[in-house]
């Protein structure tokens, strides 16, 4: 079973961060259910939990460990199935060279979802600059847009691969994919990276969804929230 | 007092996930003062806490053991009455062989059960995977309709027996029951099927009252929010 | 300075159950900053927490102990002041015979203090049945309406004195007091009483924020909220 | 390296307590991804947070520590840049001789500064009572009107430093700048101040916010919110 790959003592050995994080992601409501799930690479090796398990319960024991070049799993455990989100997580890899990648089934992603039609922009927000420009060094700009693709959810997770493919393809400079209805896919060059992009992504879906509650437009320019001031 | 039947170092005795299980649903305003709870069902054997007390503080001498093919109490605390849910646990338990019944004053159920008439329905959105199909194996699709009847309040917790029970024939596909103005009853194979379906549910519950603050229909067919997009 | 009257390694013991819920109810929002307190009387002896404290790193040396038939300080604290919310734990003691005394902040009780006039009132909710009638033996009904008087708040707090009082009076069936712009008194038999009550209370200004928020009329009679079901 | 400026096994000492409040903040939303910050001074020496690390993951050792009068680094980790926000925390240490500084993108301060103009007002609520008068002893009376300023953002957080400055300097009675679209600035005597009066400026904050939804003016006169009460 080859449960040296899962086995250490080390609290950042991918199999530990994960089970850490899960239970993180639990507790602020990111993952609920079974539903969301998180992936990380170390070296030629990719770690993904498996499919419906309690997030915040999962053990290292629990886990899926693939080998990136060859997609042949080095371990399986027997009892579970690899998650449904699997080939998401490895257009993230494939296309971007991701270190770690995160879904969650985030209220405020699925309400954005809503709210939007094919993309979410939002700008002039200081926690915009905790977002990378991906295309180039560096971070985007106080004044700077951010978009993220929104993607249509389909019957089985598995097929949102090509759309999902085809978003990141299309905005090469996104480091995230909404999915209407259903949640959000985020990665970044490490573990850390993606949940740092995760939270502050996920702050942004949280405010837009107020700004439009008080009929404040997210992606509107400096001061036009000022006809809103009706006090 | 037939200790034995609630003493055990094993964290996954009925008696102890019940005291888990409760601190987590305090935390996350489940229970609050002292309503609500949770059963669980080990072979012939159903676990029940008390009524009246505080869920979170719970250990586990405080539990009441029913013996189910006689209905006969094998541990009764003397201090304590059996919680007013226990007929309608039994519901669960005699109808469907539930495995665990858990009961919330959830507000996002109070809110959905002064939102909606007979029945709640949402279409549509990713978690309603989460939910069993019941009368066949398997869980629902996307784009199914995930529908929970909704039954009247009456003045005593045991008074809702009856119409429970109606309920649960009616909707053989559901896993759960909403009661006007007071909250909730999920169940499942198993404790944490219930524990599951329940944040399933529950997760579901306030995304229709946020869909509804927007003037969305939960139950709308995809696209039908389309007409909100007003910015 | 009577240090044996705080320390116990009973965790029951007033001085330390006071530090206990105090970290509770900074976690949950009820006492923020410096604000809100909470009184525990044990036998002749009132134990309060002291003015200005950050109330979840108190520790049982901070505690004032009152002598309750003389109204005398058993223990004083040199470098603290009283609450001032003392005198105002004393009508709860005096008039009601109230064992214990909680005053928060909570932003539902300032939220429903400016939607409600002279006094609040609920009805027809599951959450009510965990309410005293006060006035005989027993609890409120799902049928009863909560009520709780609405005083106003004036520049010092001790001297609120006077119409809390009358109000207790005035509100013989009452367990609580609501301060407009301000919070809410709430006190019970005992500590668990009072933590329950609160608990409750709190949950039932919560919902009526919301049901406000939909138009619903929390007073209201059952079935006078279908014509807000608008979609 | 100069770590016996940061190694202490006293949980007050400077290094420990921004790591301690760091992990607070994060768990109540203050501080997201990398955003917000905090620094305490010692005597003549200022402890700061770096910048672009995850705040509640820090530890001691990543500490920087500034001399006051010389403005000279007197630890410097190699691996971290300073926070970004150190010239607004020297603001308040030089201007108004404070104790610490707390900087947080709290989302009650980005709403707020969307839905006011130059400056937050709100009057007549308790909490306020827990913001000090600055120009001279005491704290606000619940009858006052807490009035904060809102500077506009800028690209760089370095170049906040003048507007912040200039809006100390002609609201010499606050203890807070809010940033449009971006956060909050808060500071006090010592580090408990610091901490004690943003908790009571962000549930004032909240307050506003909701109160609005309401359609209720926060800086209203007690009684206008009367003709809000329409059920």
């Amino acid at each position: 079973m080859a449960d040296e790959l899962v086995h250490s003592h080390d609290p950042n050995h991918p199999a530990n961060l994960i089970c850490e994080l899960c239970k993180i992601f639990y507790n602020n409501g990111w993952v609920t259910g079974t539903g969301g799930g998180i992936s990380v690479k170390d070296g030629d090796k990719i770690y993904l939990a498996p499919s419906g398990v309690q997030k915040e319960r999962m053990v290292p024991e629990n886990m899926f460990v693939m080998d990136h070049p060859s997609k042949e799993y080095l371990r399986r455990p027997e009892v579970y199935k690899p998650s449904a989100c699997t080939p998401l997580f490895m257009a993230a890899y494939d296309i971007r060279g991701a270190g770690a990648c995160i879904h969650t089934h985030s209220q405020n992603a699925v309400m954005v979802s809503l709210l939007y039609d094919k993309e979410f922009t939002i700008a002039n927000i200081e926690q915009i600059k905790a977002l990378p420009r991906v295309t180039e060094p560096g971070y985007l700009g106080f004044f700077d847009t951010l978009t993220i693709p929104i993607i249509e959810n389909t019957a089985h997770e598995e097929d949102l691969k090509d759309s999902l493919e085809q978003a990141i393809l299309a905005y090469p400079g996104t480091t995230a994919v909404l999915v209407r209805r259903h949640g959000i896919y985020v990665w970044g060059e490490s573990v850390w990276k993606a949940k740092v992009y995760n939270e502050a992504i996920d702050y942004l879906l949280e405010l837009a969804v107020k700004m439009r509650q008080f009929g404040i437009a997210p992606d509107g320019a400096i001061g036009s929230e000022r006809e809103q001031r009706r006090l």
